[in-house]
């Protein structure tokens, strides 16, 4: 327990697209908040005041105001949005909405960002070359759903601006840093641009390199 | 569109733990069902029939009373059990069923579930021993953090059964046939007869063999 406090606190790498959405959600709600940068390279999420904290040994990690922890980046987004649209309208919605993040950290995050990080944080050193090739196909497949699902609707729920598009934005804008560029995916890069151009959208602000 | 119907439908491969998630909560909320079996090894996730209906091409599927689709099995347990105190009794627990079944979906089901889909339905080929060997590491880390839980705790989300538990059960009650025996998991051992005992409990019925 941090004890009670005004600010939500936040642990995250500002390179991370799973962290980057909590500061998305927070600027879009407006949500002020402590953030905590950590440095996973470091180990910093591998130490026992961390492991304390969360056993899973993973950012983003939630502090509430009542000192309560919370992990799973996409937790985090339905604890901080619930009750309001933009975790769904209704019952149908709030499980579409749900339907997607589920899809983001299984089908997409697995090989699209970790491409990004054996690329980008390991250097892409050799003896991850083989893990590369197989997260190629199952990245590119993840696209074409979106892409699908894109070319039809103005957002990834339907017609309104949810915590799946959010959820996805986060990994899906850095797709190129993962070898994923997105030049076959017109619906996703107007998609993208739409997200980009909400007034109260933030910038990811570590860079990766 | 499948249109109305009094019943729900589901499709589903009755030795998947996915997709017997759904077969758990339903016999505990007592929700009648009709169920479509589903071979994936005989593409049948992949037709054009199958993938009109979820463009992901994976099951389990719901079709909802009045029609409509919805993928991914934890957003489907969120949606039928939403507003029970099954999905979390007040906005913090909500929050905490969704890390466990975000947690389920990305650091238990791709390292527990995929060892026993390489064992139990390839056939355990040599070309996959790389890949058995990287999950092994993962998967005993998912039940080392369950355990830790489960050490202190009747339930994953605290002192209530909720979707975290239905969520988990699913594939840890089978993670001996994945290369994970639960020998050394006391906690988990006594947590999975906790659910085994309760009044509307039903057993997988595929068998993997």
């Amino acid at each position: 327990m941090t004890g009670m406090s005004d600010r939500i606190k936040v642990w995250g790498d500002s390179r991370s697209g799973n962290c980057y959405k909590i500061c998305l959600l927070c600027a879009e709600m407006g949500i002020d908040y402590d953030w905590q940068e950590v440095d996973i390279l470091a180990g910093e999420t591998r130490t026992l005041k961390f492991l304390a904290m969360n056993p899973n040994g993973r950012i983003p990690l939630l502090c509430t105001t009542d000192g309560r922890y919370l992990a799973e980046s996409n937790a985090i987004l339905a604890y901080l949005a619930e009750g309001t649209t933009l975790a769904g309208a209704d019952r149908f919605e709030r499980a579409v909405v749900l339907q997607w993040m589920f899809f983001e950290q299984y089908s997409h995050e697995p090989n699209i960002a970790t491409s990004r990080f054996i690329i980008q944080y390991l250097g892409n050193p050799p003896e991850r070359r083989a893990a590369l090739d197989e997260k190629r196909a199952g990245g590119l497949k993840a696209l074409a759903v979106m892409e699908q699902q894109l070319q039809v609707n103005e957002f990834m729920a339907g017609k309104r601006f949810t915590l799946a598009d959010i959820a996805l934005f986060a990994y899906t804008h850095v797709a190129d840093e993962g070898g994923f560029p997105l030049d076959d995916f017109p619906g996703i890069r107007r998609w993208l641009d739409r997200i980009r151009s909400r007034p109260k959208f933030v910038p990811m602000t570590g860079a990766v390199r």
